[in-house]
């Protein structure tokens, strides 16, 4: 009987064990015998090595994991580096491969991740070695090239679009007197994808975000400031999107505008981002309320929110690599095409030059960004749309979520 | 035909609309004609008063109604003042009423709308006029004594206890090499209702949270130190509730702490809150990765994870009180009764002392806080769950949940 085994790395995602339940369940149909590498390559070292049948034989607890955020199987971010600088991590890698007689090694992850895909993959190749090695893309921050988009992004995205549609509601309680500015903070550093998700929440019943600000443009703070000015005096309640990573004209992160100045009580720089910061210019040029708000780990651990097609998706890459392994594949990950996007048609194929993928960064193209750099083109509206349709129905005991634990 | 006219008051809430829906349908059905006044005794001073046939004469925009979050109406913050020092402003409401006909007053709200109904109530009979007022509670935050628990609380507990579980299972991915602690910070300046319903999270498919710390009693901030350090050398992930209003034992807001050295770039005041400040201490002190996380305005609005039983009895109270208008009464709120908490069972009825419930905050009993005074006890969690029974099936449109805009 071959052996599998698969392993979750980096940040997690509301999705990133539907792909885990995607492998076990094709990798089980093709007659492999499946185990998990706990805290991935980190913890594999230490052979911390689990069968996976003692969780997912029964087909309750496979759908339980489906519908339960972060990584089951625990993660890390572990870098391998190169074969030439690091060969005897890859030594004792193989050797542990070797001691548990596995065939096939499969890894859920984003860039990095999948650069210790290709890396285990060539060492094998170098050193004609019998494994084969698969990767399966995660990442809320769809920032991964050749793929249309990632596994995560969906389910992350539908979380923003949905809580802005609550904030916005709040936000708007208030009578005219006193305009309140709410400035929301989204992750992604480099990227606006998950920022531009604040797009959606404009339809015929929420009158949306006021102006999204994307990582991928310099922010100007003196325009920043007359575009609140205009939509202050214009609205009582103004709701903002604004990207973690946002950097201004100067080239600072927008956090370091006050980084000198903000300390706590023992002198230390504050945590605090770049809601924080923006609020704290507004209050002070505008004399309005502001109040600054933070997604932080909800966004992509919210999997009460997960999106259906997301979830599917995530599944059918974890199943499609498991197919891949059967075929005797190796150095290659699983990618997604859109072969239509109305009506919405995902084609699964495989893409054998993971190295390009693991060192790009995809950010949203310039053109999609409106040209006054304060909102987003219909363009990418209509580029995340598919991905958020469909709603999970979540196991609920007493009220609360059920998850699945190891 | 008798003419009713409904506000909406304080901070918003889930299920503050289902009240709203309760009191339209009912005094519909009573015969009455139903207005609403746009934010509050604020807009009816203004004589901002809409027809709700307008909007919901269609069903489906009341079903709609129900499932959308924050006040429909727009609410305020008005102090009505006594009636021998603002007695003008009483003959304003007076005359408007008349002008329109109206014959109950209905509002919906907090500690301080209650004693607007009471006030707008004894004026009534003092200058012999027809109207009767009656009130409706709603708060997120728990805090009114008579009654058993407020509408809007069951919604906030459900969103804090499944927000945690997903915070917790995110928080636990990482390896157990550096452990990790998320300091969760939850609405309640003085009640800590809210913080408590973190304990919700805990049950056979998740962990729970570590420490729960509720405004009611001082925190001991070397104590707390010393509890997340044992946390942290048993546990790699470790997740605090604590609540926004925690007071330390010297008597100050836990967020005085760093007051003076936390300032931006324009030498103000930071807007953090106590679980930023709460997160620099642990930082400097243990030397751990922390993350602060804020659950902000998205507690108080967060429909998309009400509680069926919240959002029933917030309508039912809206029923109720209907129900009293058409027999007469005034001066009165509905308040709720626990029957029984095995089967959970509510009685209905009206309570007429009001300025007793406006004027006391009803905090968490000392009995119910654990001895060690960093976790709740079981009466606590009994108390809590029968509130968030129930999931309520949202209305989605193009994968979001659709709600009803003025």
């Amino acid at each position: 009987m071959k052996k599998l085994i698969v392993g979750q790395s980096g940040g997690p995602t509301s999705v990133i064990n539907a792909s885990l339940a995607g492998v076990y369940y094709e990798a089980k149909k093709k007659g492999f015998k499946v185990y998990g590498m706990v805290n991935g390559i980190e913890g594999l070292l230490q052979e911390k090595i689990v069968d996976l049948d003692d969780y997912f034989l029964d087909k309750n607890n496979l759908e339980l994991l489906k519908r339960t955020p972060s990584s089951f199987l625990g993660t890390c971010r572990f870098k391998l580096g190169s074969i030439k600088e690091h060969e005897k991590t890859y030594e004792k890698i193989f050797d542990i491969l070797d001691k548990h007689s596995i065939d096939s090694f499969i890894y859920i992850g984003g860039n990095d991740s999948m650069d210790t895909v290709e890396s285990l993959s060539d060492y094998a190749a170098l050193k004609k070695k019998k494994q084969k090695f698969l990767g399966i893309p995660k990442t809320i921050d769809n920032d991964l090239p050749i793929i249309d988009h990632c596994p995560g992004y969906g389910s992350a995205a539908k979380y923003i679009a949905t809580t802005l549609r609550e904030i916005i509601r709040d936000n708007t309680a208030y009578g005219t007197t006193n305009p309140t500015v709410a400035i929301v903070e989204i992750m992604g550093r480099h990227a606006g994808w998950l920022t531009s998700a604040a797009a959606l929440a404009r339809d015929e019943s929420c009158e949306g975000v006021d102006a999204i600000f994307l990582p991928e443009l310099p922010l100007d703070i003196d325009k920043f400031v007359e575009k609140v000015k205009v939509l202050v005096k214009r609205k009582a309640s103004v709701v903002i999107a604004v990207s973690e990573g946002l950097i201004t004209t100067e080239g600072k992160f927008v956090v370091e505008l006050d980084k000198d100045l903000k300390k706590d009580s023992f002198g230390h720089k504050q945590l605090g981002g770049c809601a924080e910061t923006l609020s704290n210019i507004i209050k002070e040029k505008l004399g309005v309320k502001v109040r600054p708000i933070i997604l932080s780990t909800l966004q992509r651990a919210g999997a009460h929110l997960a999106s259906q097609t997301d979830l599917e998706e995530a599944e059918n890459c974890g199943k499609k690599c498991a197919e891949l392994a059967y075929n005797g594949d190796t150095g290659k990950m699983v990618i997604m095409e859109r072969v239509s996007n109305n009506p919405y048609k995902i084609k699964y194929s495989s893409f054998d030059d993971i190295h390009e993928i693991a060192n790009i960064e995809k950010t949203v193209p310039i053109e999609w960004i409106d040209q006054e750099n304060n909102y987003v083109k219909q363009e990418l509206i209509d580029y995340i749309k598919p991905l958020i349709q469909g709603e999970v129905k979540q196991i609920y005991k007493d009220g609360l979520p059920q998850h699945l634990i190891r």
